[in-house]
C-alpha cells in the first residue's frame, strides 16, 4: 500500500535528520481551514481526505486525529494503512500534546514544520514537552520535501469588490481596525488569516477552493498597511488600488525577512492564526499582544448592506434548491441517476443563479448510510444510485457577488421505517426549536445548542459535530467566532452572539451503515426589545426551502412545533413561488402544505 | 442617620491610617456565604442587609455593590446613606477594581482586612493596581474596630454524625483526599472551607445561622491530620474522635503561626476560599497548588447512603409544606394572618417533622409585591397581611438528620391577573423542562439553563439569578460546584453534572411593585443510557408539593408541558398522601387533578 511506503520514507527521513516524531497537521501558512493541494502534506502521508486531521508518525507506529464529522470516513479511508484512529474528544483517547508526552522519552526531538502549526498550538507543544525537555525542530518541511509529484503553490490573480456590494470601504475598515489597536495601545497588528485580509482590503482571491482568498500576510501600523502577494497574483489594478488605499504591495516571501527587521513596538497578533514560525522571529523582536484579529468579529457582523445582499442571494439560492428537490422527486425511479449526478445537476442550476461565481464547497450527496458521513464526498466513479427508496442528504451552497450560502436538506425518495421518520421529523424540531430561540443578549451558542439538540438528546441519539457554524460573506463559508456547540476544545472560540451576526442551524442524526439526516437553514441574529431585563435578540431565517414532508410524522411533534413548521413554509411558499415554473409552483404548494395532528 | 456617621467615622480612621479607600466584602475568615453577626461589618456600616455586598469606602464617598437577587431590597434599604448602589453584571457597572483602578491615584492605599478577602481576589487587586502603584494594607480590621458594640466571635460545640447517616468514614474520606493529593503531587493541603471540612470530618457545628458548621480550618499531609477549633467548640467526645481518626486539634487562632511555620513542600489550597492572609504567610514558605479543594466534588456527589437519606427527608419536608398550604388555602380571609406569622406556622410544622435540627435559612414569605424581592425577609414588626387575593411566595427549607431541603412555591390566596397566570404557568413550564431534561455527560449548568428560562425570555422577561444551586447534605443549603446559570462572573464555578449531584431548579418572575413568583423543585443527576454517543444523563425530583393549578393556565402550555404537569401532581398525590389526614387528602386529590386544554 502507497500509504505505508510514504510513512516508511518518512520514518527514514526522521532517522537521518535525529528527529524522533514528526507532525503533519493540516493547514497552510494561515491555519486556513480548508487547503490548496499543495498544501495536503497529512493526505499525501496518510491517505485521509477529511478537512481536519493530524498525522503524528514516530519511528515505527503512526496516528491519526480526527473529529467526530469524520470518525466513519477516516476508519474506511486508513484501514490497511497501519494508522491507527484517535477519536477526538471520545472518553478515553489522548490529545496529540497527552500522547506525546506519554511516548517521547526524555531529550527526544519532536519536527514540525512551523509555517502550518499555529503559535498557540507551538507554544502548547513547547510547553507540553518542557518537562520531558524535548527538542523541537519547525525550520524543515521534512514531510512536504519527500512528496515527489507536489503540486506548485498556488497564486492566482486577486480582484477587488466594489464598495457597493461591500458596505464599507478599506478606509472605514482600516480606521475600525486601528481604533482597536489604538485601545490595546499596540503599534501593529500581524495579520495572516487569509478571510479577514481578504474581507479588510475589499479583496477576493482563488488560492483556496471554494475560498475565494489569495495567499497573502497584512501588516499594519497606525499610518502604514503593507499586503504581501505572490507576485503573479497583482494585476496593474490592484497596484492603483492599493496604492489609492495606502497600501505597499510587497512580495509573499518576504514576510520573513519583513519581520525580522521589526525593532520594538507591541504588536497584535492572533496566536491561532499566525503560524509558529513567524511568531518565533517576532516574540525576539517586539512585545507581543496576543488576542483575536479585530477584524474578526466586525467581518462576523455583518453590515446593513452586506445583509440585505444576502438576503437576496438566499432567496435565489433557496429557490435553485427547490427547483432540484423538484427534479429529484418527479424524475426517480424514471430516469438513472446516482448520488455523484445528482449533485452535478444541482450544482448545475446554481450555476445558472444570477450572481453565481462558485460553489462554497463541494456538494455532499449523500444516499442512504453514506448520508451518515458527515462529510461524505461522492466522485464520479465511487457514488451509490439513487433509487425510489430511503432518503438522499444533500449539503451545498454557492459563492455570489451577493453572498455566501450554505444549506442542507435530506430528501425523501420512497419508503422509509417508522424509526427514520422520527429522527428526521425530531431533526427538524431541533432546527426550529433553535430559530425560534429568544434569547438574552451575552449568550453565546453553548447557552443555545441544547434548544437544537434536546428533541434528540431525549431519544438518547447525539450528532459529534457543533449545531452550526458562522457563515462568510463572499468568503469562507465556515467563519469565525461565534458558533452554535454544547462544549469546546481548547482551540475553539466561543463568543457571543451580536445581532448581525449569520449562523447555520444544521442538528442532525447520523446512524452509521443506516441512514443520515441534517436539517440546515441558515439564520441571522437581531435585537430585539430591549427592557429591564437586558437586550432581547431573536433569529431570522435567510434560507427558505422546504422540509420534506415525507418525513414528518406530525404525532412527534408538539403543537408549537406544527405551528412552527407550518408557518416556515408558508414563508418559502410565498418566497419562492416567484422563481418558479408553474408545475414546480403547483408542487412547492403540496409541498409546503399545512400539516397537523390526526 | 447612623449608617451616615457610621462612615464619617471611618472615614476619619482611615485618614489616620493613611488609607484612602477601604474595602469591606461581606464574608468570614472562610469565604463563607452567609456570616455569623459577628462577622457582619459591611452590614453595619452600610445598612444593608442582604447575604451578598461589598462597601467600598473613599474618604468622601462610598458604594456598595450587590447582585440582581437584591437590586430592589438594596436600593431601599441605601436610601437616604448617600452610598452609591453599584448593580453587578448590569450594563456599564464598572466591577469594583475597576471601579477602584478608575478612581485611586497613583501611590494610593486601599486598605482591607486581609482574613476576610479570599486570595484569588487579593490577588486579583494587586494584580489591577500593580500598574497604579496602589500599597495593599490588610493586616488590620479597621472598620471591625469601629463597631462599638459587636457582637462576640461565635464558638459552638461541635457535633459528630454517625457513620450510618454519612454513608462514609472519616478515613475513607481522607484517603480519598489523600489520593488527590497525590495525583497532583502535593505534600499537604490547606482546607479553610467550612462546609467541606465538616462534611471531611463528618462532624457539625452550630457557628452560623442556619448552616451547621463550625469556625475551623484544616491542614493534611499524607499522614497527618490538623484541625483548629475554639477551645469551647471541642468536648471531651470530639477529642476521644479525632484521637480514633489521628487528627490532632489546636487552638483555632494558632493556624497563623502553624502556617509560618511551614517550610518547603506543595500546599494544595482554594484560592477562592483560603483567605489573602493566609494564603499571603503560606506563599513565602511553600510551594503553592492552586486548584479546587478535593472536597468540593467528592462532597457534591451523594453517596447513595445520603441519596436515599434524603430521598427519604424530602416526602417528609415537601408533606409539611403541602399540610401548610392546605392550612393557608383553608384559613386565608377566615382567621387573621400576615406573611411573617404565616411563615412562622410553616417553620412551626416542620419542627415537628421527625428528625428536624434546624430550618436550613430563614423562610422567605412575601406577599404581593414583596415576593419580588428574592431575598425579602418578613420580621414581626414589619410584615404585610395576608388577604384573600393574590399570591404569597414562600421559600423554606430545613435541616434534617438525613439532609437539607429548600423548596418554593407561590400559592395563590385570591383572584390574580390574566398577565400573573401567564407568568405563574410558563415558571412552571420552565422548571418542569429542566427537570425533563435529557443530556449528555459533560454538559453544565450554562448548557441547560436555557431550558428553564426560555418559557419567560420568550416574554422578554429574565429572572436576574442562576436557576439552581447545589445543595449541602445536612449542611449549606447553597453549595457548590454545580450549578445552572446561563453566563458565570468571575468568581463563580462551572462544573459538570455528575450523577448524584443535587441541584436546585428554581425559575421565577419579579416585576417591581407588583408581584414575584418562584417555583422550586430539587432534583438529582443520574445516569441514563451509555452508548456510542455518550453517557447520557437525566434527572429525578425529590421535591413533592403540588404547584397551585389557580396559577395554572393550560393554554399557555404545550400538550408535553401538560403532561409533565400531570404526571408530577399524580406522583405529588402518591407519595404525599400517606402523611395527611383525610381532610388534607381530599384537599390533596383536587389540587393534584390533572388539567387538561379547554
Amino acid at each position: 500500500m502507497e500509504v505505508r511506503e510514504r510513512i516508511r520514507s518518512l520514518q527514514e527521513k526522521m532517522k537521518e535528520e535525529g528527529i524522533d516524531y514528526y507532525l503533519i497537521p493540516t493547514a497552510d501558512y494561515h491555519n486556513s481551514e480548508y487547503v490548496n493541494e499543495f498544501f495536503k502534506v497529512r493526505e499525501y502521508f496518510s491517505g485521509f481526505t477529511g478537512s481536519n486531521g493530524s498525522l503524528v508518525v514516530g519511528r515505527t507506529n503512526a496516528g491519526l486525529w480526527t473529529d467526530g464529522r469524520y470518525f466513519i470516513q477516516a476508519e474506511k479511508e486508513l484501514s490497511g494503512s497501519g494508522i491507527t484512529l484517535f477519536r477526538m474528544q471520545e472518553e478515553g483517547v489522548p490529545t496529540i500534546e497527552e500522547y506525546l508526552v506519554r511516548n517521547m522519552k526524555e531529550n527526544e526531538t519532536l519536527g514540525f514544520d512551523g509555517r502550518v502549526v499555529t503559535a498557540s498550538y507551538g507554544r502548547k507543544l513547547e510547553k507540553a514537552l518542557k518537562d520531558k525537555n524535548i527538542v523541537i525542530r519547525c525550520e524543515k518541511d521534512v514531510a512536504g520535501s519527500l512528496w515527489t509529484d507536489r503540486p506548485k503553490m498556488p497564486g492566482n490573480p486577486v480582484s477587488i469588490l466594489p464598495e457597493e456590494i461591500c458596505g464599507k470601504s478599506v478606509g472605514q475598515k482600516l480606521a475600525q481596525v486601528r481604533e482597536k489597536m489604538r485601545e490595546m495601545g499596540c503599534t501593529a497588528h500581524l495579520l495572516s488569516k487569509l478571510d479577514d485580509l481578504m474581507w479588510l482590503l475589499n479583496i477576493r482571491g482563488k488560492d483556496i477552493a471554494y475560498n475565494p482568498v489569495a495567499l497573502s500576510y497584512g501588516y499594519f501600523t497606525m499610518t502604514e498597511a503593507w499586503l504581501f502577494l505572490q507576485k503573479q497574483a497583482v494585476s496593474d489594478e490592484l497596484c492603483r488600488y492599493a496604492e489609492e488605499n495606502g497600501i505597499t504591495i510587497k512580495e509573499y516571501d518576504e514576510i520573513t525577512a519583513f519581520l525580522g527587521d521589526v525593532r520594538e513596538g507591541k504588536v497584535l497578533l492572533d496566536e491561532s492564526n499566525v503560524s509558529y514560525a513567524l511568531y518565533r522571529i517576532l516574540r525576539d523582536k517586539a512585545e507581543i499582544a496576543a488576542d483575536d484579529n479585530p477584524t474578526e468579529k466586525l467581518k462576523a457582523v455583518k453590515n446593513p448592506v452586506e445583509l440585505s445582499h444576502m438576503e437576496e442571494v438566499y432567496l435565489k439560492d433557496s429557490a435553485a434548491l427547490t427547483k432540484f428537490i423538484y427534479w429529484l422527486k418527479t424524475n426517480i425511479g424514471k430516469i438513472p441517476m446516482n448520488e455523484y449526478t445528482a449533485a452535478m445537476r444541482l450544482d448545475d442550476m446554481r450555476r445558472e443563479v444570477e450572481g453565481f461565481l462558485d460553489l462554497s464547497f463541494p456538494t455532499i450527496s449523500g444516499y442512504q448510510e453514506n448520508a451518515a458521513m458527515m462529510h461524505y464526498e461522492a466522485t464520479e466513479t465511487e457514488n451509490k444510485e439513487l433509487r425510489a427508496e430511503g432518503m438522499l442528504l444533500v449539503d451545498s451552497g454557492g459563492q455570489y457577488l451577493g453572498g455566501t450560502t450554505d444549506v442542507t436538506r435530506t430528501i425523501v425518495l420512497g419508503e422509509i421505517s417508522e424509526e427514520i421518520k422520527k429522527h428526521f421529523t425530531l431533526t427538524a424540531v431541533g432546527m426550529l426549536n433553535l430559530t425560534a430561540a429568544k434569547f438574552l443578549y451575552g449568550c453565546t451558542g453553548r447557552n443555545l445548542d441544547i434548544l437544537a439538540r434536546e428533541p434528540l438528546w431525549n431519544l438518547n441519539i447525539d450528532y459529534k459535530c457543533g449545531t452550526g457554524h458562522g457563515i462568510g460573506y463572499i468568503l469562507n463559508v465556515h467563519e469565525g467566532p461565534q458558533n452554535i456547540r454544547w462544549r469546546y476544545s481548547d482551540t475553539m472560540k466561543e463568543a457571543v452572539i451580536e445581532a448581525g451576526m449569520v449562523i447555520s442551524n444544521e442538528p442532525g442524526v447520523y446512524k452509521e451503515g443506516s441512514h443520515g439526516i441534517r436539517t440546515e437553514n441558515i439564520i441571522v441574529a437581531r435585537n430585539g426589545e430591549k427592557n429591564g431585563d437586558g437586550q432581547f435578540m431573536y433569529f431570522d431565517t435567510l434560507t427558505y426551502v422546504p422540509i420534506d414532508l415525507c418525513g414528518i410524522e406530525p404525532s412527534y411533534m408538539q403543537e408549537r412545533d406544527i405551528a412552527r413548521l407550518n408557518d416556515y413554509h408558508r414563508a418559502v411558499y410565498e418566497k419562492i413561488s416567484p422563481y418558479l415554473t408553474e408545475e414546480e409552483r403547483l408542487w412547492l404548494k403540496k409541498a409546503t402544505a399545512p400539516i397537523r395532528k390526526q
